[in-house]
């Protein structure tokens, strides 16, 4: 028998805890970034003495993490306390998608604010991988300009790539025709050549849709759903899963292709190399050829499909429900296996909801054997931004500066 | 930004650390089972000083959780140790599986080695649940004589049961025709009327193809397979999702049901509600319908239909095969959507692994997008025992004894 339970972690020492201390603290101030965090506040969430607290606070203060405002009343008895929040300025997170038809670039603060946006609409199909990764660069290093200006400065970059990614790699991405392109290593050295006497920024990667499903779970006011299955529907049908608040990854990071789930054997060829996947089914060009609207590539012909539905169009309304059946059928049988609290629909579904929603509740209502997936339950939900993975992203880089501030304290403004 | 890292956890004062290190130090020596633990080796493997380990150790063989043999000598330098063992006597772990066609009770040891069964073949769909659950608890209650017999002393029992289980109760078992069966009460009272005068044993539940899944990860010889897809191929098909060593049960407990997952929207009404569900292609009704064996509800129908596959019956062979092909559709989907290490058959796909896994491997090449399932991959695997569920019900008892032998420690043979 295996040992199944975790094995004692190493000693705490005193440094050891009370950078935990700080990040802890640091959290539970952002945490509270939409009411008011006071000394008092902190230490009853936290479990530390007022007096622990404060010390901590003045060093979170003095290393520019956190600014302090005017008094507060909080309705209780004793002092008014000062307000706390997480510094506008200092250490920051850039977010990099390179998606098929679009490149956006973000930075967020320590709150996970989205502070600088810069998005390119084209056509990423056409040119070679490594330049496609030197014009995200380009953006990326204008960005840059614009956060410094904020006094913004970013620890690191994620890119949120489309397709297979692994070790830096995107392993496979058939929408852009990508194939073992070593997207980090390409990027890093474009931002490099954009940036001659800047420090190099640490980069990493991930699957867009993880990045978009981490963004939702952040930031969408989800509330007490901890486990649910992210759609977004682009060029491509990407998915991700999030199980208690985490990203499943899977034994390779390949989890959540929800876009190449088989619907039909016999269907259209994928360009995967499967037959019949959803994607041939509920992708952007599916939709559209069913609604006879033209792609153009740019986003534009999901606005005119979501016009005609509104419209009325029969065409279109049956289009998209056709597509609904489709996501209907595949979801309940993820909804099977995996029991999520919800199902979140994003990028171009989450306009068209009002039309795919029908279908797919009713798939979910007659197939799946928990019976908890009626249309009143609530769990089918449309996304609360448009699957930003950008966002997402750029988050991504702040988790470690709040895990553990004092190794990024140098970075901060006030030095 | 919602808080993504997990809380300091409660001081650790000096009792709780000792009482961690116990546990650590008997998780050690059980999983020498099959070399021989000595005080050594037990140190350098949990990092702990030899003199600390010495004390820890003689805890453990006073209260009785050790045992501790002749001289070993490890071919290294210095003294010999002594061989250190988990005791075989003490306490112990009960499972009761309850199936459409069986019950089988199982005794475990600290090792979580089988030490008593009991198995009854018999048809448990015409009884009512009531009924079957006391003629479950009597099977107990014989096997627990035998395991008094041996000093084995179960402290709790799990019951492993079909179909959606949560909360101590059968939620649904379309193949039994339970409905809101609240399987533990019903059980324990049946237990406690065997067994007059002796104390209540906590009872927990869980459904079968979870324990077999545990079962297959802690004693299958998985090596390095940590996420794992399990089947398992009964009168239904149940499922369970292994993924970093631990269940994913699902926000209510019913992640797994692989076999409600459709596989033909327009094909036939399954027990659940549903059509067209994989149940109905690949369950051993349709495997034996399929094949032409009258179904006896016994288990003797899938030992026909093996043994006419090895003897080249047609028929047979492409029953199995058809099975396989709509298994193959389904579990590619699964594989893109959760990327595990690994898919592991049990129950009675095991034994047709020969006629099923070539039209399995087929549907995995051409429909994984990772590319990773090729047949030479050695990913598609039979479970190493017949998806042994009573055996995993009972380790999983074990599980709290291990996790903390202290709070166990009045109820060893030694006091």
């Amino acid at each position: 028998m295996k040992s199944n339970l975790p094995p004692l972690g190493p000693k705490a020492d005193k440094d050891t805890v009370r950078r935990s201390n700080l990040s802890l603290v640091l959290r539970a101030v952002r945490d509270e970034s939409e009411g008011e965090a006071t000394r008092a506040g902190v230490a009853a969430r936290v479990g530390l003495t007022r007096a622990a607290v404060s010390s901590l606070v003045e060093q979170l203060l003095d290393s520019g993490f956190l600014t302090e405002s005017g008094k507060t009343f909080s309705g209780q008895a004793g002092r008014p306390g000062t307000a706390l929040k997480t510094a506008r300025t200092g250490p920051a997170g850039l977010g990099v998608e390179v998606n098929i038809d679009y490149v956006s670039v973000c930075v967020v603060d320590l709150a996970g604010t989205g502070r600088v946006r810069l998005t390119e609409h084209l056509d990423n199909r056409g040119a070679p991988p490594a330049e496609v990764l030197a014009r995200a660069a380009r953006i990326a290093a204008r960005t840059l300009e614009s956060a410094r200006e904020q006094e913004l400065f970013p620890v690191g970059v994620t890119l949120a790539l489309p397709g297979l990614v692994s070790g830096g790699a995107v392993r496979q991405a058939p929408n852009l025709g990508w194939n073992q392109v070593p997207a980090q290593e390409l990027f890093a050295a474009s931002l490099g050549a954009e940036r001659p006497g800047h420090k190099a920024l640490k980069v990493t990667s991930e699957n867009e849709a993880n990045l978009a499903a981490l963004a939702e779970l952040w930031f969408g006011g989800l509330e007490r759903v901890r486990s649910f299955l992210y759609l977004t529907g682009e060029i491509g049908v990407g998915g991700a899963l999030v199980i208690n608040g985490e990203l499943l990854r899977g034994a390779h990071g390949f989890a959540g292709e929800i876009g190449h789930v088989v619907v039909d054997p016999e269907g259209p060829q994928c360009r995967c190399g499967s037959r019949g996947c959803l994607e041939q089914y509920a992708g952007q060009a599916a939709l559209l050829r069913a609604a006879g609207i033209e792609e153009t590539g740019s986003g534009i012909g999901v606005a005119e499909l979501e016009r005609r539905a509104r419209a009325g169009d029969e065409r279109a309304v049956a289009a998209v429900a056709g597509a609904g059946r489709m996501l209907g059928r595949v979801l309940s049988g993820a909804v099977n296996l995996l029991d999520p609290d919800a199902v979140v629909l994003g990028g171009v579904y989450r306009n068209l909801m009002p039309w795919l929603s029908p279908p797919i509740d009713q798939e979910l209502t007659d197939r799946v054997v928990s019976g908890l997936w009626s249309p009143g339950s609530g769990r089918l939900r449309a996304s609360s931004v448009a699957g930003d993975a950008a966002r997402g992203a750029a988050a991504l880089v702040m988790t470690e500066v709040l895990a553990d501030p004092v190794a990024y304290a140098g970075r901060t403004a006030a030095r």
